[in-house]
């Protein structure tokens, strides 16, 4: 099933408008919300930050935010959704395409789920980046549907074999491709201010409030390429990757190729924020993993 | 009729894809081109951006360039326009949702036309802009669906009671919110240069033709917003404005808040270079307005 705005309905009746102001400007914001075990994992901080994307673009949600939140939750429900993602967009809706927005527009609402599982691998192994130039706009802080700058990024590292790409701007990296970028040198752990640079990822949060709850050195600044290149351990987070080592970057390995011990304390306290429910079929990484 | 992909079909007949990645991520290129008199207007310098737009995405067009041309030439044809717009967009193509761009996805070709009067009044008068940041990304010579920079633009402006946005960065102006942008200051015309930092426009392009014949001196170079307010004249271009002059900069009146002589000179040769038709009812700004 397809939320279509306030509707539940199949994919083939499901008519996006081709002056749509998504389709025709990317003139809109979404979320991705992670479900484990049936659970929407931080659910009111994506609401949240929905809300506050919306606001960003001068956009009115077309339903209240527990409206949204509860026909989200309904959704998954629907589509019995064990481990998986819902994906909500809303856009400003449809009219004659002009850059100028119309008075009294009705704002378009889409969500679809799907099951997947866990990138357990990823999560283990690590994945290698490149370093590439960061040529998004300058208000990433908006989850907007603005996404070619990632796109493009995304595609050129997989068509050199690598898994992400790590963005700087004038060598000062920001983020990656879809993911926030965390390095840790001597203990420390740094990542990019949540400025208008980079999206403020629901997982960064959950990393930077294990670490001030496991009381280890923490710094919101900004870092070159170079120490980034000279870090002991770097990660990636996101709703989908969790928390994923950085093993190798361009040519650079970090860390041996390996998960670093300070990544993998993170790891193991996230794990444990992970809703699980009582069947124990739930997958996880540090206590099930090898008897999978 | 609408043109969507090869085929000539009815408005209501065009579904788009709820996958389609022009919706979820921005994932294309446009074009606007111009109709006067049943003609379509540089239509070989739109194509050839068309195709420049989409492969500096990495995106093969669906049809030759040809092919394309002849599609708009007869949907012009079929919608009988005599002076108006054709919007044509190529989007990535469907595909379940990733930033990863999936082997083998097809693009979306979808165009249709207006029947739009050319904006006499404003070509004459003047249009009143502000300064504000270009927050846009750092590959703005690629005319993609990541308008959301330029839709912010131009919605400010207009709550200010303004009529476009002129952007800078870090006080340098590149272009407005969807037109690019020249200043006068001695004779001397002045425009950003065609980087990555601006669109190069179609009637960029034809100005600084102008400008070449009539042994105007023009120098490609970026200006300051400081310059900007002490120009002598200023004017924006696009495919729909033409050449319009700027009157009033935020509070700074330009040229007593009149188009200047240089101005109309430059609008007088593009008029003259617009394709005319044999049955006098061109609406002619130069030559036949005041007998309207």
């Amino acid at each position: 099933m397809i939320l279509f705005n306030n509707q539940f309905t199949e994919r083939d009746k499901v008519n996006i408008d081709m002056e749509d102001r998504g389709y025709q400007f990317g003139d809109g914001v979404y979320e991705v919300v992670r479900v484990y075990n049936g659970v929407c994992f931080r659910m009111e901080s994506h609401m949240a930050r929905l809300k506050r994307s919306a606001a960003e673009i001068g956009m009115t949600l077309p339903y209240s935010l527990e409206n949204i939140e509860q026909l989200l939750l309904k959704l998954v429900e629907k589509n019995a959704i064990h481990t998986g993602n819902v994906y909500i967009q809303i856009s400003r809706g449809v009219a004659p395409r002009d850059h100028q927005i119309p008075a009294n527009i009705t704002p378009i609402l889409l969500a679809n789920t799907k099951e997947v599982e866990r990138p357990i691998y990823k999560i283990k192994e690590g994945i290698s980046c490149i370093l590439t130039e960061d040529v998004r706009w300058l208000r990433c802080d908006i989850k907007s549907l603005n996404l070619l700058g990632s796109v493009m990024a995304t595609q050129k590292a997989n068509q050199l074999g690598y898994g992400e790409a790590i963005l700087h701007r004038r060598n000062m990296v920001t983020e990656a491709s879809s993911k926030n970028v965390f390095m840790i040198k001597d203990g420390t752990i740094k990542t990019h201010p949540a400025n208008h640079l980079i999206l403020d990822g629901i997982t960064r949060v959950e990393v930077l409030d294990i670490a001030k709850e496991k009381n280890l050195p923490v710094v919101e600044e900004a870092f070159s390429t170079d120490e980034l290149l000279q870090a002991d351990e770097v990660f990636v987070t996101s709703t989908t990757a969790e928390i994923t080592p950085v093993t190798k970057i361009d040519e650079t390995i970090i860390n041996k190729g390996q998960s670093g011990p300070i990544t993998q304390m993170l790891q193991q306290a996230f794990e444990q924020r992970i809703p699980k429910h009582g069947d124990g079929s739930s997958v996880s990484l540090f206590f099930s993993i090898g008897q999978k």
